[in-house]
Formats: structure tokens, C-alpha cells, sequence
């Protein structure tokens, strides 16, 4: 699919661990149907804009109605025709160098 | 209002000027009436969830019409009943500080 | 200076209000000397890499002083000959569009 | 270690396929001995400040020799006294959750 957002989305009143509300996120992402890449610092989701956006929503709409003040970062790939995006950028810079690299 | 976002829109395969493009997008922004401001690595808009993605949608949806591959950035901070986040987030840290500082 | 890098520090354990640790990092950056703009979501500041580096490293040891969890986000733009970016990108989207924005 | 960096660097001025130069970068974290994980919209370091940030100049600087216009976004989180920072967040929200999610 086209678009590859990776995101996190974060309570700041909530103190220093945050894994509580990170595993709600998580909950709803694996049970969107749409399909994800969890890494240490962010979840990929990859579809239409319509589909990521509206997962990223849905965590961002949990959130508030516990938290008073959120953060949330997204960064987008967009590239016209592109499929399997979330596991074909990684094999194409393996391929470029010619070895299996940390995933 | 209570989300303040942040975001820059960017193509890759457009070469290293991009104004043109960004110009764009910040038509878009400055037509739609949702409260904004400039800076030199993006724009901020204020106002609820749907407001501001809505715009980031419309800049986006305009990009891919000549646009092969794009980049765009988003940062958000909601704060549960926060008014005129564009102006008041500065001023509060001017009033710790007790001086003025650049903006 | 060519190069512009966007940041925003902020501390996961103090609650809700952040203000107090931003405004230290803002009496570092502003006395720092290298050239910067407040915004509403991030400070840009504008130099060569180690200058800009220097000056989020430093913001980051304060805060590590008394915060347990802290959250950077930074975000970089090079351009090779670039002479003062902090004001020229805005300009140059205004005189594409041919109107003043909100800066 | 207490750092997690994520970073991703591109030249803008190279055309919608940046592999090559994806590829040089992924080259030199995976020779700097710097604990890392690819993903497919970044890569996360683990180590203190100056290591990955050392890690991360190196990238830029050998991105610099030939390209004109270069964009780089980071994302760090400090957490006091973690280990194993790469897999120990995802191991718990797998825990919180009671199952494996896609990584």
C-alpha cells in the first residue's frame, strides 16, 4: 500500500511509565485489521491514508478519556504504487549491501 | 483549542527547492480558517482532532496529484481545555523567564 | 548558516505542566548565542551542526539533573549555502503566494 | 543503556529512491559497534548521548559529501537506569497484553 505512518502516542500526566496506556494502543492497532510493524520507538502501520489516520484516531480518542495532556507523533512515506512497504524497504537496503543488518 | 498540531509536507522527488510546493500547502491552510501560524520548519494549527487533520489531508491529497514520493511530519499536543495554545504556550514561558525571547 | 534543526524537550514525570523545564531550556538556548526563533511547538535554531547539537545537549543534561524520563524530538534541514533560513523560508513563501501569512 | 534514538536521514535532492543512500547510512551504524534495530521508517540506536548522536554525525557527514539538501528527524527517549531499552519495551506491552504482536 502507498502509505507507511509510523506513529506513538503518549500521556505526559501520567508519569514515567506509560506502558499501560502504550499496550491500549497496541490493543486497538492489532485489532484494526490493518497492517503493522511494532519497534521500540513507534508502531508502522501501512494502507490508505483514510485506514492509518483513522487507527491513529482511534488510539488518540481512547487516550483522552483519561489523560489531560497527549502527545503524539506521526511521520508518513507516501510513494505512489509501492507494496509491501513495511517489509520491503528493509530488504532493499539489505540487498544494497549484500548482508542481513539488526531488525 | 484543545489540539495543537504541527506538521511540514515535503515531496523527494521534486529536488532541493521545494517552495513552490510548500506554497501550496500554506494556501490551503491560509483559506481554510483554521488558526495557524508560520515557522521556519512548519506550521502549527489550532483547533479540535478533525479541524486540523482535515487540512493536513487537504494539503496531502493536493501534493499527490503531482507528486510521486512525499514526506510529511506531525506533532501534536492536545491539552484538555486549552484556549489560544498558538499565543499562550510562548507567553508562559516568557513570564517564567521574566524577558522577552525570540519568536 | 546552513544548517536548521527544530526541537522540543520535555520531561515524562512531572505531570501535565511543563512549562517550568521548558523555560530552562529556553534561558539556555537564548543565552547561548547562536540564533534561534521560539514557535509554539519547538524552538529553531540555526547554525552548523556542533553549535545546535551543543545547545540540545546542554538543555538535555539540565533536565536530566531532576527528570527521570524525557522525551527530544528534533527535526534537521541542511542546505548546502543557505544564509539565513530562520526568516528566508517564510520569505520566499510569501512572495510565492504573493501575500503576508501568519508568522 | 538510558538512550533510544531514532533517526532517519534523506537527501531531498536525489529523487524519489534513496536506498543508496539509505544504505551507505545503515553501513556505517551497523560497523560502529552502537546497538541498533532497523525498522522500515527509521532507525533506533541504543547507547548514551554522545555515542548515538556521534553515530548519527557520522551518517550526516558522509551524507553531506554529495548531497545538496539533507533532511533528519530524531526521536530520544530517556528513561534512568533502563536496560536493554531495544527489547525491553515491546516485551511489555506483549506482557500487559497477554500476546504477541507483529514486530
Amino acid at each position: 500500500m502507498s502509505v507507511l505512518l509510523e506513529f506513538s502516542i503518549t500521556p505526559l500526566d501520567k508519569g514515567e511509565s506509560v506502558s499501560k496506556y502504550v499496550s491500549r494502543s497496541l490493543d486497538i492497532i492489532d485489532k484494526s485489521g490493518v497492517d503493522y510493524c511494532l519497534g521500540p520507538m513507534g508502531t508502522v502501520l501501512e494502507g490508505e491514508w483514510d485506514e492509518v489516520m483513522g487507527v491513529v484516531k482511534q488510539c488518540y480518542e481512547r487516550m483522552k478519556q483519561d489523560c489531560a495532556r497527549i502527545s503524539c507523533y506521526m511521520k508518513l512515506d507516501f510513494r505512489e504504487g509501492r507494496e509491501e512497504g513495511l517489509t520491503s524497504k528493509i530488504k532493499s537496503i539489505e540487498e544494497k549491501l549484500g548482508r542481513k543488518l539488526k531488525t
